[in-house]
């Protein structure tokens, strides 16, 4: 009864649909978790055992109808619920209680599922860090800004939470904490009731164990047909390593780890090629930049107009910032994100899935800043889906990730090569 | 001083600048004219005639920075507004008090403007309609979904107000009420704080009397330069005639005043030609049902699972449409999108602009419904500019609109193109 907190989502949704196992049972394994470990790790905003067993308690009245039927999931505290308060990861909204759930959230409730609680999210999904820790190292940020998502999902306390990507937001927390992390195409999960930080950037995903556990609630919620799983090993999969522009950011650890990924790969019968990027590839980074930051100087107007002082440092810098990029500069980024986004269409039309860095290394020791999100960037921009998978290990034993992004709108492929990827590394 | 309420925006804010006129005085005539009317229009949600003056006395206390200072903005009841309850048109959230202020609310304020109410929305921004009542006949609809921003303007009770459109909710309400209606580029206003319906479709934009007074109120949200009108004598536009696929829908009256336009044009030494679109074209009525359909059924899965007796009868039934649209036929509908955007901008290589029924006709008479949306709904799908402007007269004496439409992103020369031809057939 102690591991049912281990199981994946999909195990426990089909052990709960072949009545073998009661919501209920797997809700408590999880709050019995969090019981024991949230003092250390911190990964909640909101939490209301008595609520999430109660949930629980009424999806088991209930046939199961759907693969999400009785599972716990948990939400980042940028998504709105009107059962529990909602603060944005901001002073500013302290004890704020929405009136309505975001729709993914009312989704997964429709859909059978169990609200669990709120992460801790960073300051309105920016870069000032929450409470969060690194439950493989305590010393040492988990990421952000889906820190208590990432947090919670490694330390077995949710086998699925909601994460937010606007700049690398999902893909380095999973990273740094050793899970799985899937940033779905743009405009995949319906974003009603997000906290909107950069309308054409922000994208809702979710943070897993496993890969089909991603494909699951993604495929769920936005109606997809659900991914087999069973054509994984017969795959071949074209693969282009990609280094990235940024490489030279990456450290040594992150840099073997993936050149000596590639052989191995072929070993496991892969087509492997590097691809470059050209140079307008080069400026995703900084139009990512332009264009979030131009976005969050308007989206957050009411904040920092009646609330400057409640809100950090870092992030006043990001708006001050914001209000000084021109409409012209905006527009300018705007076009070149489509160049770019028309042209990795084209790549993709020789790859599967291309192969790149998570992050630059290691989670970094401390709290104060939540890591750099130079590899997660370029890929929000471009639109397509990216998932992380825990696969390498680095120097002082912490995991390191490795990310497989593919074509626009290409979700489902995507992930089952993501998934060929993990076995073909995990062997 | 009575006649102060039907100063233009642009009017308005250069004797504000200039010192010769308060914004209190200006709100107040705003306010003297809606006591005489509202009880006939039945425009406002909320009205607060103190609050209103206190901001535009705050005002009158500051120097004037901006082209919106002191002037007065109706808000409709879909954008949130932390110091007014807003309904998105629904009994479900009766009182519903938002904990912020909309982006675009918030940069009114910042900017300088008074918020002067929260203007009728119909339910959610659908077709289910509110009290309003069309301006110029009181037994007529003033459209929907942004009933309360048209009629409003119509009557001279605000100068600019915000509407939303996700299919025509913008251009014909305008159209019926005889006032200038722009939906500007997809993702020019910061829709941050907006009430979602369909993320990628719902587009902020305002209903104003003049061109003018619609480019300076998203110019200043936008950061986009202030377009100078002065040019507008010189033009020499190129316009296409683009009767649409849906033509035999206009009835007679549309239809005649259209083509009696071409000669009109050519003589003020526009270039004109028939714009035939190519069949894709004609499914884009059905592609805005399918996308818009699949989205609603997600965005307010929390009013239907909750409040299902609370919402009316036509938006169940959309939402149930919704709930059978597959993901496949989600998909292929946003691939026709896409296709039929690019070769729209094909199409804007040889036109300025071109030239379009707003509506099907005169405003129907009867409250029941708010009028049919087909000569908005691809306009909306294609994601360029459009306006509509109070050019033609109908049958029975009310107004009939022209539509002009423009290049994604060219909004400045599409206004400038819609002024010309206000002009030309306005002589």
């Amino acid at each position: 009864m102690d591991n049912l907190c281990q199981l994946s989502a999909t195990e426990a949704a089909a052990r709960i649909a072949a009545g073998k196992l009661k919501s209920e049972a797997l809700v408590a394994a999880c709050l019995e978790r969090i019981g024991r470990r949230e003092n250390d790790v911190q990964a909640w905003a909101h939490l209301d055992p008595e609520l999430a067993l109660k949930q629980a308690r009424e999806c088991d009245r209930q046939q199961p109808r759907t693969r999400l039927h009785g599972v716990p999931v948990g939400v980042k505290d940028v998504i709105d619920t009107a059962d529990m308060p909602t603060e944005y990861g901001s002073p500013i909204y302290r004890g704020h209680q929405p009136k309505c759930d975001a729709a993914c959230v009312a989704q997964v409730r429709d859909l059978g599922g169990v609200v669990l609680g709120k992460t801790v999210s960073t300051e309105f999904a920016t870069r000032h860090p929450g409470k969060t820790r690194n439950p493989r190292d305590p010393a040492r940020t988990p990421g952000g800004s889906s820190s208590g998502s990432a947090a919670a999902v490694a330390d077995f306390m949710v086998p699925l939470a909601f994460g937010t990507q606007t700049t690398s937001s999902i893909i380095r927390p999973a990273a740094y904490c050793g899970v799985v992390g899937y940033k779905p195409t743009f405009n995949v999960i319906n974003r009603a009731g997000l906290k909107f930080l950069s309308d054409s950037l922000d994208t809702i995903g979710v943070l897993t164990r496993t890969v089909p556990d991603a494909a699951l609630i993604v495929e769920e919620l936005s109606g997809s047909r659900a991914t087999s799983f069973d054509a994984v090993p017969d795959l071949k999969p074209r693969i282009g390593f990609c280094r990235t522009p940024y490489w030279h950011q990456a450290d040594h650890a992150t840099q073997e780890a993936l050149e000596r990924a590639v052989p191995r790969l072929e070993q496991s019968r892969a087509k492997v090629k590097e691809v470059e990027l050209d140079s307008e590839f080069a400026r995703l980074v900084e139009v990512q930049v332009t264009i979030s930051s131009f976005e969050i100087y308007r989206a957050l107007t009411y904040e920092r107009t009646h609330f400057p002082d409640l809100i950090s440092e870092n992030l006043m810098g990001r708006i001050l910032g914001g209000s000084r990029v021109t409409r012209a500069q905006y527009e300018e980024a705007q076009a070149l994100a489509s160049r770019c986004r028309a042209r990795l269409d084209d790549v993709f039309r020789d790859y599967d899935a291309l192969l790149a860095p998570s992050a630059i290394g290691e989670a970094p020791k401390g709290l104060a800043s939540t890591g750099d999100p130079v590899f997660g960037s370029s890929w929000t921009v471009l639109h397509g889906p990216a998932v992380t998978l825990p696969v390498f290990t680095g120097p002082t034993g912490l995991p390191l990730g490795a990310q497989i992004t593919g074509p626009r709108g290409n979700d489902a492929s995507t992930l089952l090569c993501a998934e060929w990827v993990r076995r073909a590394l995990s062997e």
